[in-house]
C-alpha cells in the first residue's frame, strides 16, 4: 500500500504504470525538435473544428483516442478519466471528453494540471479504485491568448518574458502491468511571493516549484544525483533560472540535470517563442511524447516530472493580485525494483 | 480496502468521517429557511474584501477556519485540501486557500464540486493517503453574475427557468473517527441531452443527475427506500421535475424522499429566487450546515447525496454548444455498520 513521506510525499507500493500515452500537437509544435515524437500533428489550429475552444477539445479528444488505441484499450476499460485545461471552467476537458461515457473528475491545476492529473490516476491505481484510469489535459496558443491576454487580431506585442501556449495536449493511461512506473508523488502547496505581471509566470511559479523539488527530496532523503533528468513543466527562461536561484540557497543544485518542457518544445533560436512554451498542453505533450519514448529507449532511468501552475485569473491580475504558484511532482522510473525495496 | 462496484461507484470499507464541518453565507442565506445552520453569517457581499472575486476567496477561507476550529485542528493537520469553485480559473479557492499551507489539489466539477472533493477527501482517508483531508468550495451571486451573465448594474431581468447562486460556502473535513460516516461513493458520467439555454441549468444537470442516480442503485443494488433523503445539490424546480420524469422511465420513484438543496436554501415565496438557488456553495453549505446537523440530531440516518454541474462556459454557450453535465454521489450514514457487514 502506499505510504506518506513527511507533510505531501506518497511511496506507491504496488508501482502504477504508465501503460500507453499519446502527445498531439499543431503547425508550430510540428516544427519543433520534438517533433518526430507527436502522435499527431495537424496542419492548422482549427482541426477541423469552427472556433479555437472546440479545437481544445478536439485536442484532447484525439490524445484520450491515441493512448487508448496504442495501449489496446476501449473506453469501457478505463475506470476513471482525469483531466482539465486552462478555458474557462475548463472546457477543453468537458467537451472534448463528453462522448466516452467513463466516469469524470475534472481537475485544476493551471499548467500543473498534467502532474495533479497523473498523480490522482496514479493514486487510483495504486489503491485498487481503478484498473486503469487517464490523465488528459490541453492548451491552445489562440483561446489562451483571446482569454488571458488580447484578440489575436489585435497584435499585441509580447515581452521577452512572456511565453507560448502550446497548441498541445498529452495523455497517459495508468493501470496495473508492464509501463513505466509511478514511484512517488508530491502535492504541492500554493506559493506566493508577489509577483504580479501576468506576463511572467515562470518568475510567479518558480517558488512553488523550488517549494515542491525541496519537500520531495527531504521526504524521500534522495539528491538531484539520484535521477537522470529533473523536468520543470513550463518555467521557461526566466522561471528556470530564478528556480536554480531559489535552490540554491536550499544548497541544491540541479542544473546538470535539470530541462524544463518549455525550453524543449520550440527551437527558441528560430520560432520566436520568447522565454519559452507554456500551457497545460506544454508539459503533457513534452512528457506523453519525447520523455516516455526516451524513457523506453533507456535514455533516462529515473525523472522527476514537476509541472508548475499559475493559479490566476486575468480579473484577479486586473484587481492588483499577485500571482499564486503550485508544482506537483511525479518520480518516474523504468526499473523494475528489488523485492527488499518494495512490493511492485 | 475500498472496493469498486459497477462502472463508477467504490464503497469504503475503513468508512472515513466527516469529523468536522462548517457553512459560511451572506445576507441572502440568512434571511432564508436554513439561517440557523450557517456558523458565520455576513452583514452584506463584500466580506470586508474589496471586490466580490476577493469576497469568494474569503468565503471558503472563513469556511476552512470554520471546520478547522470546530474540529480543534490545524492547518498541518490537514493532509491535503481539495477545492474548487465557478470562478475562471479557480480563483476562489486558489487565493482563498493560498495561505494555508496545506497541499493542495484543485478541482473542477461546477456545481458539483463539493460532491467531488467530498469524494476525493474521502478516499484519500480511505486509502491511507491522508490522515485528514478538508473539502472546500464556494459560490458568490455578484462574481458569478457578472461573469457568466451580466453586470450587475445592466438589471438584466431573469427568466423564470433561472436560479439565484447561493453567495455561500462549506467545508468538510474528512478524517478517521467519530462522525458521519462515508460509505458509497459514485463518479458521475458526462449527460449532455442538447440543452443550449444558459438560463435552464437545472434542464442540462438533470440527465447527468439521473444516470448517477440510477448507476448507484444498480451498482448497490439498493433502492430509494433504504434511504432517509435524497438530497440533489442545485437542480432547481425545473430540474427536479425532469429528474423525476428521467427516473420514472427506469421505474425508479424518489419524491416521497428527495429534496434539493435549491429548493432547501431560500425561502421561494418571499426570496424571489425564481427556480431555486444554485452554485458551488449552495450544495455546500446546505450540507455543511443544516444536513450535517440533522443527521447528528439522528432526522436523517441514511442520506445520498448528489451535488450536480454544468460544464459549460459563456463562450461555448455563445457558439452555440449545448451544456454538458455531471452528478457525483455521496452516501453518508450515521449508522455504526455491524461487522459482517463491513470493516469499518
Amino acid at each position: 500500500m502506499a505510504k506518506k513521506l513527511g507533510r505531501s510525499t506518497v511511496r506507491l507500493e504496488k508501482c502504477p504504470a504508465i501503460l500507453s500515452s499519446a502527445a498531439v500537437g499543431s503547425k508550430k509544435e510540428g516544427e519543433g525538435p520534438l517533433a518526430r515524437y507527436f502522435d499527431h500533428i495537424a496542419a492548422d489550429a482549427y482541426f477541423g473544428e469552427e472556433s479555437w475552444e472546440r479545437a481544445e477539445g478536439r485536442l484532447q479528444q484525439l490524445a484520450l483516442q491515441g493512448a487508448l488505441s496504442k495501449g489496446g484499450f476501449a473506453p469501457e476499460e478505463i475506470d476513471f478519466l482525469f483531466a482539465g485545461d486552462l478555458l474557462n471552467q475548463c472546457v477543453g476537458s468537458s467537451y472534448g471528453l463528453r462522448d466516452f461515457g467513463i466516469p469524470f473528475l475534472g481537475l485544476y491545476g493551471a499548467c500543473s494540471t498534467m502532474a495533479e492529473s497523473l498523480i490522482m490516476a496514479s493514486l487510483f491505481v495504486e489503491c485498487g479504485l481503478a484498473k486503469r484510469a487517464a490523465a488528459v489535459t490541453s492548451s491552445h496558443f489562440c483561446s489562451a491568448e483571446r482569454q488571458f491576454r488580447f484578440p489575436l487580431e489585435y497584435g499585441g506585442q509580447r515581452p521577452p518574458t512572456s511565453q507560448w501556449t502550446a497548441t498541445a495536449s498529452g495523455c497517459a493511461i495508468v493501470g496495473e502491468g508492464k509501463g513505466i512506473a509511478v514511484r512517488h508523488l508530491t502535492a504541492g502547496i500554493i506559493r506566493d511571493l508577489g509577483i504580479t505581471d501576468a506576463n511572467n509566470m515562470g518568475a510567479a511559479m518558480a517558488p512553488a516549484a523550488a517549494s515542491t523539488l525541496t519537500a520531495f527530496f527531504g521526504d524521500t532523503n534522495t539528491h538531484p544525483a539520484d535521477y537522470d533528468l529533473i523536468l520543470t513543466g513550463d518555467l521557461g527562461q526566466v522561471g528556470r533560472d530564478l528556480l536554480f536561484e531559489l535552490l540554491e540557497k536550499e544548497n541544491i543544485r540541479i542544473s546538470d540535470r535539470h530541462n524544463d518542457c518549455g525550453l524543449m518544445l520550440y527551437d527558441r533560436e528560430k520560432q520566436d517563442v520568447h522565454a519559452g512554451g507554456s500551457g497545460c498542453g506544454c508539459s503533457a505533450s513534452v512528457l506523453c511524447g519525447a520523455i516516455l519514448r526516451q524513457m523506453e529507449e533507456n535514455k533516462y532511468q529515473d525523472v522527476l516530472f514537476m509541472a508548475t501552475g499559475a493559479l490566476m485569473s486575468t480579473t484577479m491580475v486586473q484587481q492588483g493580485e499577485s500571482i499564486p504558484g503550485v508544482a506537483h511532482l511525479v518520480h518516474l522510473s523504468v526499473k523494475q525494483p528489488g523485492k527488499e525495496e518494495r512490493s511492485c
